[in-house]
């Protein structure tokens, strides 16, 4: 089954607002095999509103609307749905004694406009609510489900666990929905589409999709069936025809990203890392150390942001420095060693490059970057041209540097 | 004239995954004085996403699609509006050679697949992508205006500044619409409030909006008026008394981020700066260096994420890291110090704390964090207990020690 998601309000069409109650029945659906197709946001116009739930409706079996159960005249979710299925709004004593005697509890008076909270789409179930006055309608019209929930997020939490939950429940077909993530680094996007299309395409279930960013890239499959055990055999079916395509270009299978996944190779080794970082200036320290625990394997390291800090801080050659310039595979080769040197670390990575916007003096070109890694026994180093701004060459030289490490480790163990 | 905003994506329909890109949008469009009255979220369904197309352009003159765009067979936006406004796409050679020399660039070859996106509605103008490879699409049909941008943030502002903003300044009716940012460091955003509600309260224009993240709060007073003078009139205005509330804790009156009026009051001094960081680990310096040119001022430093490392790389004395522990106002002074000392930088900033989540051993509370700053005078510090997570932690922290050493700065000079 599919539902579609309305979120109703023109507050949460300005620029600083978010919907985050759908990001919420989103996950309670999809618990219960539900896709969501489509999410919309309208502002307060009746209109627009009722042609927004008709299209909803044409598409999908079950559509939720949160918010516009208010009170006040701009509160018009009541009246969209019932001009949305044609049918009349019913006022109802009961829900108006419920709504004043929770006004009296708090020692104050229901205002006249409350009563406007009272009316329910002829046909339709009021839902009760626990925590605020607006009620709940599920509503049911020509093989559709349409459910109204109360915008403030604790309010639509709880009515759609105690109300709407068990009604859906009994509605929709059981189903086993589950999900095979793997990360991979060290390929471009359409590279590894290219590679694997032939693959996912040949299957509708499960669904794929493959999502990037700064270098990292994850695909989903997820995999929906009657049971449990056919769905996770349908994912290790199609899993297993993707992991020989990758190879070690796939770092995770279980969604951890790239940073968590070094630090369990450095725990297993019971080895230590540094850094010496130029282009990245800490970025790359920064990704290690958002892991809780990080400081068990990670030691610190140097941030040398120019020559005369490779030369004093990590002990360079200034000679080198000179002669290679500072982006170039001898630099990064001896800011490794000497970072992994001065602190002792078993392990030290290094990056070297040049970020951008400009190119001075003897500097490489923008977007060069050199990483270097120095191991117990020796040191290695690769190289990468970079496109786009400073912000992305930064990101791209770290993810790059973390990838470079991890296989290197790989190999090393 | 109104807008509707629509992102493709059936990642965009998870439970993960919120649709950020069309804050940015709306903002922009507001600042155009063009409000939004929809927004959609649609997966990769080709017959669903026409229909919201044809939808969208039914109510409102501009639509704007973000995403879509890429070179998959999921990626449909582009058939989807050719089908929506019942037009063919035509194949550009032009295109699929800007592409292929983006990929030579980087010394790889263009897959077969990324042709696709040099197809453009028949009519419609192709956009150029400096931050990637998808181009975006203007297309006119009907009195109406489509734009697809594609789904990276980065590459989505970059193409909306540069390509579409010059156009729709063309076709959308004229207003004076002037913006007064003030950036507030150091207070709370409820205490922000409260002391410049009494202000802005008074006037609906301009329009104010409070922005904070991670301990950065923006003011924004976006007046629209007929003419400029005006709207800056009406600006001066409100500016003029929300300045001695807040006093020196406004930082900036431009918009211009912490890290960068940091650098100016450097460069003013010819002065350079080093770090010493433990509980941000780098990110302190990965901030500063965000901002291009950063190495005329910015000389590097160190990462102690152990007492060890601050024993050696720092030279504090083992006995002051015992006696006092690693968070404590002697370590970060220390630090600061031999930061200084050992860089031979004008100023160093120190960090120590516990971003958490587990508090270990001798260690300080999870949220406790000192600052300590090196002047060519001595060493000053303070310290602040914050709450959250502990990616809340580490950026409270980074912000707190810019905005410390702002305002040593500010008195030293």
């Amino acid at each position: 089954m599919n539902a579609e998601i309305i979120a109703v309000g023109s507050e949460m069409l300005t620029h600083r607002r978010v919907d985050t109650n759908s990001l919420y029945l989103t996950e309670q659906l999809n618990n219960l095999g539900v896709e969501i197709v489509t999410k919309y946001v309208v502002g307060d116009d009746l209109d627009r509103l009722a042609a927004t739930i008709r299209l909803a409706g044409s598409n999908s079996e079950i559509i939720i609307l949160s918010g516009g159960l208010g009170p006040t005249e701009d509160d018009l979710t009541r009246e969209a749905l019932a001009s949305a299925v044609d049918r009349r709004l019913i006022y109802h004593e009961e829900i108006a004694e419920t709504i004043d005697q929770r006004f009296r509890k708090m020692n104050r008076r229901m205002a006249e406009i409350n009563k406007r909270q009272a009316f329910v789409v002829d046909g339709g179930e009021a839902l009760p609510n626990d925590r605020g006055t607006a009620p709940g309608q599920w509503v049911e019209d020509s093989g559709r489900i349409f459910v109204l929930l109360p915008g403030p997020p604790h309010e639509l939490k709880a009515m759609f666990e105690r109300q709407v939950l068990p009604r859906l429940e009994r509605v929709v077909p059981r189903q086993a929905i589950e999900t095979l993530v793997f990360r991979v680094a060290g390929m471009g996007e359409a590279d590894l589409d290219q590679t694997i299309a032939p693959v996912y395409k040949k299957y509708t279930n499960p669904a794929t999709t493959v999502l990037a960013h700064n270098g990292d890239i994850q695909i989903h499959l997820r995999a929906r069936c009657e049971t449990k055990p056919e769905a996770l055999a349908l994912l290790a079916e199609v899993g297993s025809q993707i992991e020989p395509l990758l190879g070690d270009r796939i770092y995770s299978r279980n969604g951890e990203p790239l940073e968590s996944l070094v630090g369990d190779l450095l725990r297993k080794q019971q080895a230590t890392l540094a850094v010496a970082e130029s282009i990245t200036a800490g970025g790359l320290a920064d990704r290690i150390t958002s892991i809780p625990g990080a400081s068990e394997y990670f030691a610190g390291g140097f941030i040398t942001y120019n020559k005369a800090m490779k030369a004093e801080l990590l002990g360079i050659d200034p000679e080198l420095l000179k002669r290679c310039g500072a982006v170039s595979k001898e630099t990064a080769e001896a800011m490794a060693l000497g970072a992994k040197h001065r602190t002792g670390a078993t392990y030290a990575i290094s990056l070297t490059g040049n970020a951008g916007p400009a190119t001075d003096g003897d500097e490489a070109p923008v977007g060069m970057v050199y990483i270097g890694i120095a191991t117990p026994s020796g040191v290695v180093s690769t190289h990468r041209q970079f496109l786009g701004d400073r912000p992305r060459i930064r990101a791209f030289a770290a993810q790059m540097a973390l990838d470079f490490f991890r296989r290197t480790l790989t190999i090393v163990v």
